[in-house]
């Protein structure tokens, strides 16, 4: 048997795409729709560069799989799986900046290719564009949803900030800001597929309980691997994080059982940001040693679990198990 | 007589201050409340910077006012005029980062004061909780409104960074980046108090009529004192625009009256950025002599008029007077 014979297992988000082929195509004619501009042509320049990067579009894929699986005949989750996406990309956009980042998706940044202003108003626009998208399904309650979204991912972004170089931070703050740059808009793709299809409130809310644990399980994942990953597989450098002194789960629980002299190292890296030759080694010896690396890898299963256990109150279809499937594969990065 | 016993005019928005003392009094709560986060102290400590830093609070007073002409006995004109103050601040903490500001309302800007990440990630922030309290009034036709205004005001932003060193802006463009900068806001904090007390059509459309023609004489005005007021009038320096190559309208007009040799001096410090000493005072000169200067004067008026003329087909209510005084006001300062 050769290997054109061999069939290549999909991972699960080739499977979503598939299987939502019809629906992806109608989201990516709406949003190079909305994100032009009569008035000023650079918003479709530098929205362009990431939109068509070539993003996963993991997100809106997760509203419409939510919207089908609730039986949904409708066509407004086009329009809420385009809100999503905007939302997304506005982040990404101010995200760039905060961060001074030069490369997202292995292309340069739209920070350096024209300029922080750009980037903060055109996210701006985005996200004001995902605004009207959403006022055009004429639901409050997706509103209301999104709404609550877009302030826990600010909240988040700006406690990371805060969090940054700080030891003092723990599981809760950790947890919060995870829930802030990853897990809120999740779990609100998944939450307004639901809301819109109409479907009963324990489904709503095994939908928000989906995408909730599948964000904090997809961000444990890829805390982990910056210091256990191939370049590769991560897109960065191994060890960006602790050379930009974040302090992630690994870290924290490293920390917590971390002896005095390995304390003085950790301040001196992360607190007072003094790192030499052997640092990025000597740290991920402590990660492993403390078992922060496992503990951390543990917690990310866990929230795998959760994920999984929130599909069984669903309507059987076979998109059910595709969203499983995802939520084994976003840990298996990590096995 | 002595200086006690003389009755001091009130400008028209002390008149609304006096007259809505007791609503703005409740949207300050409010603004205090919703500004705060559980989860992370840099988000009020930067906005209470700005907030508390006593900007005139022009555009909840036009929500309040609106409101109370159109008979309005309910609350949620508080949750809207608390709404277009956060839009406001966020855009100003956005607009800080874009313009590189170190001088805000005579303090030093978020931006100095912290940096550019706590900037952007608290205007988003506010821009989430803006779209929360607007959320909560559960009036869809407002939310329509208040999104297609942040999109005007994004998309005016981005346009003014493409259109600055730029002698081909014409006025057709300088009225687009002026109604996103200001008038867009105006436009639909008016509007969307009208709204909010079910308004005949008519009426909702003076009130979005109104505010922009107010907005638009208020930002010509204030592009004119830049070449023709005081420090103490504007808040920053004369000739800042000029220094920072900006074409505003008594610009374009002198150079659309330009001789070929007034043209190279324009294309020399604007476009090449080649300022030398004197080239203010020059062109200065050229603004006054091709009548640049009072070529834009004229049209401020004629918009201060636009806004007056607007209020006629509204309801008799003394605030309907004060409102058209302050649009005698924001002219008065370059007359």
């Amino acid at each position: 048997m050769n290997a054109m014979d061999k069939k290549v297992p999909l991972r699960p988000q080739d499977d979503l795409a598939d299987a939502l082929a019809g629906d992806m195509a109608a989201v990516n004619v709406l949003i190079r729709e909305r994100m032009a501009s009569k008035h000023a042509p650079r918003i479709p320049e530098v929205t362009a560069h990431l939109v068509e990067a070539g993003g996963k579009r993991l997100r809106p894929m997760l509203t419409l799989a939510a919207a089908r699986i609730c039986g949904y005949t409708g066509d407004h989750h086009i329009k809420l799986a385009a809100t999503v996406e905007f939302i997304h990309t506005a982040t990404l956009l101010h995200d760039d900046v905060v961060d001074e980042s030069s490369q997202r998706r292995g292309r340069p940044t739209a920070n350096l290719l024209w300029d922080n202003k750009s980037s903060v108003l055109v996210g701006d626009y985005l996200f004001s564009r995902s605004f009207q998208l959403m006022v055009e399904t004429g639901t409050l309650r997706v509103l209301d949803i999104l709404a609550n979204a877009s302030a826990t991912i600010a909240e988040g972004e700006v406690l990371q900030l805060t969090a940054a170089q700080d030891l003092k931070t723990d599981e809760a703050i950790y947890l919060q800001v995870v829930r802030g740059k990853t897990a809120a808009l999740f779990a609100a793709a998944c939450e307004v597929g639901a809301v819109i299809a109409g479907a009963p409130e324990d489904q709503v809310r095994a939908f928000y309980n989906y995408g909730d644990a599948l964000g904090i399980a997809f961000q444990i994942a890829d805390d982990l691997l910056d210091y256990s990953g191939t370049s590769a597989q991560i897109g960065k450098n191994i060890g960006d994080d602790f050379r930009e002194r974040k302090v992630t789960l690994p870290m924290i629980k490293a920390v917590a059982k971390a002896t005095p002299e390995q304390r003085a190292f950790w301040t001196r890296v992360i607190e007072k940001g003094d790192q030499r030759d052997g640092d990025l080694d000597h740290a991920m010896m402590l990660l492993t040693e403390t078992g922060g690396l496992q503990a951390a890898r543990d917690e990310a299963f866990v929230w795998a679990e959760k994920a999984r256990q929130a599909l069984t109150v669903l309507p059987d279809h076979p998109l059910r198990q595709t969203l499983s499937d995802l939520a084994d594969y976003v840990v298996s990065r990590i096995n």
